[in-house]
């Protein structure tokens, strides 16, 4: 009857020393999103395959969890398709649920079915686990979480200048310096068009994204196999190498885009995020990078990333606006702007830099030692009043050797140990060790009370 | 390309307004758990189905959600089975994984799995969803919370003191009045025990669930069919219809077991936890109850199910002692204790006596009007001050309508709107209304934040 029990590959167990670091992450992002006015929103984890296929391109499709369907699920099956082992027609007639693979089709799902009772603009956070069947590999999971913020419903750019400010917050919070970086699609666009090459955009946008990892040679290279000649490169080649501060940049761009509405309209949106910053004291770097594209193609204005100045690793944060994420579903010429933090990166940067706060592993403040009957009631209605301050406490719940409840005091890193016997009932009093320097004192129930209070 | 959104039946989407009163439930749990010393894991949402199958009867294991295997989920798929449409095997054969349907098995497979990791007792709680493939009616869903407390690896009866006073402290601090009902099963054995027909313990324990709900006559015709005498109903008779005090009916069956070892062990384990309880405020009624049996076979010990006084629903939560739920993965002779709170059913208890607190849902407590952009500027300066202090304010972010703007503070229930132009600006001040009474008077940032930190 016994198994060697086991998870499946690519899924974690999260113990409490975990627990305590992912949730201080989780609290910190909710928190400030909370004091910016987004509010929460939950999804269920399967959605209608229907929902999900087609959304996230054809190796997005293979990468999805499909719930195979309960009772007959042979049902609606092709005999044919059975025998030619049709794999992708077959999944779809035995399954009709698949788990989430983001956050952001089930957003918007969201924000059509419930249209009529959400009020626009709609500021939403989410932090739910997402699925993907992907390889898994140091640091890619098949069960992750995503935090996500968005505004639907608006196109004004103060709502890219508050998803900086909390950025900013929040990664000030954590204690990870940051370099935000900032682009609009819109400019990226416009940069094509100086050269008229509209149908490389892509190709482009492809290539930036990779000039940190590649170089530009590389890049070059990867353009020319696309069909960009020598010369169109070279027309390009310099903005992606402007520097100076975010403002003579916008200076530059918006000379060289003069006769380019569309790049000229990119640079007037970057240029009000940063105008609605004035004031606002950052925390972070913040850069406008012209190399800064991000792989999804359904950003069509400002896109943000994030990288973490102290630690090598892909970007922490993301995100962008999109014009047109409800319309699949039906409901066109809704635009909105979001981030997504990510938690499992962001959890080995502060694992990296040992940035973890201790409070918020060690939660347990005190264990009473637990001497007997007596002992153990006198001790018990102790942490009661202990615990109706919020004070967490435990009390050994059984008369073991005292050995024992020292040693599992020690492994839980508990910092006091109270001893309670005869004559410290009678007196209404508490032996107290300090596990740290190991000094003993004797309180009173104030005294102790002030001690883990502390 | 339009699709009508909708999501699998069974499954629910969770509004702000629903989630703030969600999270207050979660929360509340949460933090008694913390304060009694519980610390958290979390668990896949996926298990292998070897870890699932067979813990849940024959019932439970096709209410299992099994996950197609990705890549060529019909590589280990025996032919003749596919034509013979052996739908068990079938299903066995292209899913290796499964969504998890409870926390406790997943619990099990965790201490196992971890047991050299794990300072025992081990006290952990886990609020996490499960997924059931029933047949969806009202309250009853396909994905829901379990919210569950653990302690593992001690057998002393303070584990069941302090997950009484846990569930005291939790339904006082929702505000729900309860009746927590406390049973043991050896107490339950022996009194089979008391008419030699241990056989039939399962039927009587079952039997005795139902007595609620179908009255004493028709659990006699029910055991009656089951085989036992009328002489032998006319033994345990009594003892089920029970009265008094919970000492005094602890005196009554302490005599009936005399010569009964197994029925006074679970008397003497009542006992104690009764007496650990001295001194402790009970703002809940507590009911040594003869009649509470609980479905789960594996409980040992004390059992627990708390009820509400003032709304007709089942049990809001439950519980027990189970001496060997490790055994299945290989580890034997560890007992455990737990309780788990039905989250859905304590949402419409709450919301069904109205004791939801509005702080809850209301979280965002002012809007800034947008008149424009030297106007919003100043007000998104203000706003960053405010939200430093832990205040949850919204701009509007553009400069609508004012009825636009007005009734979005509206339908958010937003209690405040404060107006700057530039008279405002130039004083440094803010006009603030109080959309509950109309009231608008001016104020300076100082008096802005004494009304919205109230």
């Amino acid at each position: 009857m016994a198994q060697k029990p086991s998870i499946p590959k690519g899924t974690r167990d999260f113990n409490p020393t975990e627990m305590g670091r992912r949730n201080f992450i989780f609290d910190t992002i909710k928190n400030v999103y909370k004091v910016y006015g987004f509010e929460p929103i939950e999804t269920p984890s399967m959605e209608q395959l229907s929902t999900l296929l087609g959304k996230y391109g054809e190796e997005g499709d293979k990468l999805l969890f499909r719930i195979l369907n309960s009772g007959d699920f042979l049902r609606s099956v092709d005999t044919n398709d059975l025998n030619n082992k049709e794999l992708t027609k077959l999944s779809s007639q035995m399954c009709e649920k698949g788990l989430r693979y983001d956050l952001t089709v089930p957003f918007a799902r969201y924000v059509v079915q419930h249209r009529n009772e959400i009020t626009f603009p709609f500021r939403r956070y989410q932090i739910q686990p997402v699925w993907r069947a992907d390889k898994p590999q140091k640091g890619r999971y098949r069960e992750f979480y995503q935090c996500d913020a968005d505004v639907i419903g608006s196109d004004s750019q103060m709502n890219e200048a508050e998803l900086v400010m909390i950025m900013d917050e929040i990664f000030s919070k954590l204690g990870i310096r940051t370099c935000i970086k900032l682009n609009n699609r819109k400019i990226l666009s416009g940069m094509v068009s100086l050269i008229n090459r509209e149908d490389l955009l892509t190709e482009i946008t492809i290539g930036i994204d990779k000039l940190d990892k590649i170089g530009i040679d590389q890049v070059q290279e990867e353009l020319n196999q696309k069909g960009m000649t020598a010369q169109e490169f070279e027309i390009i080649k310099p903005i992606l190498q402007l520097c100076g501060s975010n403002r003579d940049k916008i200076e530059v761009m918006r000379n060289l885009f003069a006769n380019q509405p569309e790049g000229l309209k990119g640079v007037e949106e970057l240029e009000s995020v940063l105008n609605l910053l004035t004031g606002y004291e950052l925390r972070n770097e913040l850069e406008f990078d012209l190399s800064l594209a991000r792989g999804l193609n359904y950003y069509t204005g400002c896109i943000f990333e994030v990288k973490a100045l102290d630690v090598q690793i892909g970007s922490i944060c993301g995100g962008g606006r999109y014009d047109n994420l409800t319309g699949v579903f039906g409901m066109e010429g809704v635009s909105g702007v979001g981030i997504s933090f990510g938690a499992d990166r962001i959890y080995d940067v502060l694992d990296n830099l040992n940035l973890f706060p201790e409070s918020v592993t060690h939660t347990i403040k005190a264990m009473f030692v637990n001497f007997g009957d007596r002992e153990s009631l006198y001790c018990l209605q102790a942490a009661t009043k202990l615990r109706n301050k919020g004070i967490a406490v435990e009390v050994y719940p059984e008369s073991a050797k005292m050995k024992k409840q020292m040693s599992y005091a020690n492994a839980k890193q508990i910092p006091f140990v109270i001893f309670v016997g005869e004559e410290e009932i009678n007196n209404n009093q508490f032996k107290v060790k300090d596990m740290e320097n190991g000094d003993q004192n004797t309180h009173n129930f104030d005294s102790l009370y002030t001690i883990l209070g502390a």
